[in-house]
C-alpha cells in the first residue's frame, strides 16, 4: 500500500467497529523502526527507503512514517507563537506495573499495554503533573506524530468556540456558509447535523471496494495516484461538491471523514482565518504549546480537516488538559468553559446506538468528541492505528497517546487500551 | 514554469555574471503577493491558485511562493530546540533615506533599493543591534523563506567546523567518504577542491539548453516531472555518481552546485549525522534560533545541500551575526574563531578571477562564502533572486535580506544592492 494510501487510511477510516482480523503481526520490539533502520544512511539502503511513491508503506514501515508525515507531503505549520513554553510540570511515578484485566478476561499490567497496541509515545498528566512519559522507536518529545482522526476533535472544538463568539451558528444551514453544497447531501443539512456527524451522505469508506467513494476522494485530494486521463474533482473542497444523499439527516450517528471536511471548509468560511491560523490563534498560542503543529495540505493548499494535524506529544496532553480542566490552561480560559461543558455533556446517545460501534455501549458523539457517559465522564478524541486523548475528568487524568498499530481501526486496541486506562484511573485516585 | 522548475531554477542557477535582459517586469507594488491574491480564499479563485503542478509559477507568482515552500513540496525540519530564543537587541533608527548612487550613476536611497530589487524583508543588525527591519507582501517575520543558495554556505560553514574538529579532512580524496564517486569526477578530487569549488566537473546549468544536465539533476531529484518511461538516477546521491570531468580540477573556480551536493555528501558521512540534526546541534540549537528551519528533500528523503534551505529573516541575522562576531553569538563561541577566519581570509583570487563572475572583480570563495576582499573585509552568502547574508566588519554591521526578484541572477540587483550596502556601511559609521 502506497504511503498515500496509508495516510488516507489513516484519516478515513475512523474507530469503526471492526473486529481484527485472525491474520498476526510480528509485534512491537520486532518492529521497532528505529532497529528496522529505515531511512538511516546516506542514502539508505534501497529495502530502508520509504517514500511517498512507494510501493509497500503499510505495516510495519509505518511505524516509521506516522512520526516524519512532513518529509513525504506538503504541509503548512500551526505556528506555537512568540511566547514561552507553557510548563508541564513533574511528578513522575512507575505506573507500568499497575494491573488490569483485558476484555478477553487476561491480566495484563500497563506496561504490556503498551507494547501490545504498538504505542509510540504516551503521556499520563495526573492532577495537572506529568506521572509518565515514554517514547518508543521513530517518535521523540520534539517530533510532531500523526493525529489521524484526533484532528477531527480540533475542528470540532474550533467550531464550538466559533459558535460560543456568535460567528457561527450550529442551527443555521451548511449553505449559509459554503453555498456550494447546495446541491449536494449537506444541502438541507445543518451546521449542528454536521458537528454531531448524523448526516445522511452516500459515502462509503470501505477500502476492500475499489468502488467506495473514498477512493474518488483520495484522487481528489491528490493522496493516490491519478490516472493520466483523470478527468474528476482535483481538490477536497471540489469532492465536496460531489457527494449525494442517503437516507436521512439527524436519524443516527454516521461516522464519516467528509463531514470533518464539509466543517473544516464552514469553520474557515465563518472565520475568515485558514484553519492552521485559527488554531495557532485560538489553541496552540493560548496554551503555550511546546513546538509548532502542523496540517497536511491537498493540492491546492487546503489543509485536511479529517485527519491531516501532527502534533507532538506534550502539546496534545496540553489540548487535553485544558479540556478536562473546564478549558483553563497556562493560567487562562483557553476554551470557553461552557464549550467544555458542552462536549461532555455528549450527542444523543440513542442516535449513537444506531451505529456500528457496538463496542463502545453507552456513548455519544458531540462536536466531533467520543464521550463514554460513563462515572467518571471519561471522553476521548480518538484516530486510528491507536491515536488517542482519553480524558478522565473524575480521576484528574488525561492520557495522551500515539501509536502505530498494524490495524486501522481502534476496536482493534480498545479492548486492550480502554481497560487499562480505566485500571490507571483507579489505581491513581488511591494515592 | 512549474513551481517545480522555479524551485530548481532557484536552486541550481548561482549568482552567475547574467547580465538582465531588456525585458522589463513590473514593479514590486504592483507585483505584491497579498494584493495580487494569490491563495486566498477557502478555496482561493483558480486564478489564484498556486501548486506544485502549476503551469506557470513564476514571477510574480514565486513572490508568494519563496514564503511557502514547505506548503508546496516535502521537507525536514531543523529544530531550534528546547532552549529559549536568543536576545537581539534594538536600536532602530529609520536608514530609508541613506542615499548611495548606483553602478548607473543614479543617486538613490536605501529604500529605493529595497523595493527595486523585490525586496521581501530585510534586517539590518549595527554594532549587535537590530537598526531596521521590514517585511513586505508575503514575507512575516516568523515565516522561513526559500534561502537558495545561502544553504551553501550553511553546508560550507559545517563542514569547515567539521574540519577544525578533526572529523573531516579537506586535504583526502572525496572518495575517503564517498567511494560512491570514484569513478566520477570526483575520483581524483579533494574535499577541499570541492569546498572551493575548483572541480572540473561537466554539468552546464543553462536552462536554456534542454540538454543541460541541470535537467537530469532536476529529473533525479524529482523536482520536475519524469516522463512514464524514465529509466534514469532517481535521487541526488544517484544523479551525482553519473558526473563526468571536465577540463581538471584546482585551476579555476567555477560555481556548480552539484559540488554543494556533494560537500553535503561528504558531511553527513563524516559526522555520520542527518544534515538537518547537524544543523540543528551545531548552528540552530545554540544560535537561539527563533524559529525551525527546514530543507526541501528529494523523492529518498534527502535533504538538498545545494539551495534547500527556508529560514526566518530573524535566525538568518543571527547566522550572520555570529559570522561577523568572530564565531560568538548567544553568549558563546557557537563557530570556532579558526573558521570564521578562514571563511573571511578568503579563497584563491587567481582562480576565482577566471570565473565568468566578472562584476565582482577581486573576490574569491571559501567554504562556500563570498569574500570581496576590500578594504572592510566585507563577505556575503548569496542566493539567486536577492537572497544575501552581506558581512561587513569593520562597519560592525550585518544585513540579511530574503527577496522575490523576477531574475535569478545576482548580477540583476548587485548593481544596486552592493552599493546600497556599501553606502549604509559608510554612513552607520559616521554615527
Amino acid at each position: 500500500m502506497p504511503i498515500a494510501a496509508v495516510l488516507l487510511t489513516a484519516m478515513a477510516i475512523p474507530t469503526q467497529a471492526q473486529t481484527p482480523p485472525a491474520r498476526t503481526y510480528a509485534d512491537a520490539a520486532a518492529t521497532d523502526p528505529v532497529t528496522l533502520g529505515w531511512m538511516q544512511g546516506f542514502p539508505p539502503a534501497p529495502d530502508k527507503v520509504i517514500s511517498f511513491s512507494g510501493k509497500s508503506n503499510g505495516f510495519p514501515r509505518h511505524r516509521w512514517t506516522f512520526s516524519h508525515v512532513r518529509e513525504l507531503v506538503p504541509t503548512v505549520s500551526v505556528w506555537r507563537g512568540p511566547g514561552p513554553v507553557s510548563a508541564l510540570p513533574r511528578a513522575e511515578r512507575d505506573i507500568g506495573g499497575v494491573p488490569f484485566v483485558d476484555a478477553d478476561g487476561t491480566r495484563r499490567t500497563f506496561a504490556d499495554m503498551l507494547a501490545l497496541t504498538y504505542t509510540d509515545g504516551i503521556l499520563v498528566m495526573h492532577k495537572g503533573k506529568v506521572v509518565y512519559e515514554k517514547y518508543f522507536g521513530a517518535l521523540q518529545p520534539q517530533l510532531p506524530h500523526a493525529a489521524f482522526s484526533i484532528t477531527k476533535s480540533f475542528v470540532g472544538t474550533l467550531a464550538a468556540m466559533l459558535a460560543n463568539e456568535g460567528k457561527l451558528d450550529p442551527a443555521a444551514p451548511v449553505t449559509r456558509y459554503v453555498p456550494e453544497l447546495a446541491d449536494t447531501a449537506y444541502g438541507d443539512a445543518t451546521v449542528r447535523q454536521v458537528m454531531d456527524m448524523t448526516i445522511g451522505v452516500k459515502f462509503s469508506e470501505d477500502y476492500a471496494d475499489p468502488k467506495a467513494e473514498v477512493n474518488d476522494y483520495a484522487r481528489a485530494g491528490g493522496m493516490i495516484p491519478r490516472a493520466p486521463d483523470y478527468a474528476g474533482p482535483r481538490s477536497f473542497y471540489e469532492f465536496l461538491t460531489t457527494l449525494r444523499k442517503e437516507g436521512e439527516h439527524d436519524q443516527a450517528f454516521a461516522y464519516k471523514t467528509v463531514n470533518a471536511e464539509v466543517l473544516a471548509w464552514i469553520v474557515q468560511r465563518a472565520s475568515g482565518v485558514p484553519l492552521p491560523k485559527l488554531m495557532s490563534d485560538k489553541l496552540w498560542q493560548p496554551l503555550g504549546a511546546e513546538e509548532d503543529a502542523y496540517f497536511t495540505v491537498d493540492s491546492i493548499g487546503t489543509p485536511g480537516g479529517g485527519g491531516a494535524i501532527s502534533t507532538t506529544l506534550r502539546d496534545l496532553a496540553r489540548f487535553g488538559e485544558a479540556m478536562r480542566n473546564d478549558g483553563r490552561f497556562n493560567g487562562r480560559q483557553v476554551i470557553p468553559a461552557a464549550v467544555v461543558a458542552e462536549v461532555r455533556g455528549g450527542g444523543d446517545r440513542a442516535k449513537f446506538a444506531k451505529s456500528v460501534y457496538a463496542h463502545l455501549p453507552g456513548w455519544s458523539y458531540r462536536d466531533m468528541w467520543w464521550v463514554s457517559h460513563d462515572d467518571h465522564g471519561a471522553f476521548e478524541a480518538r484516530g486510528i492505528f491507536g491515536q488517542r486523548i482519553h480524558i478522565d475528568p473524575k480521576a484528574e487524568m488525561t492520557i495522551v497517546r500515539y501509536a502505530s498499530h498494524p490495524i486501522a481501526g481502534n476496536a482493534a486496541n480498545d479492548p486492550i487500551t480502554l481497560r487499562a486506562y480505566r485500571a490507571l484511573a483507579l489505581a491513581l485516585m488511591q494515592r
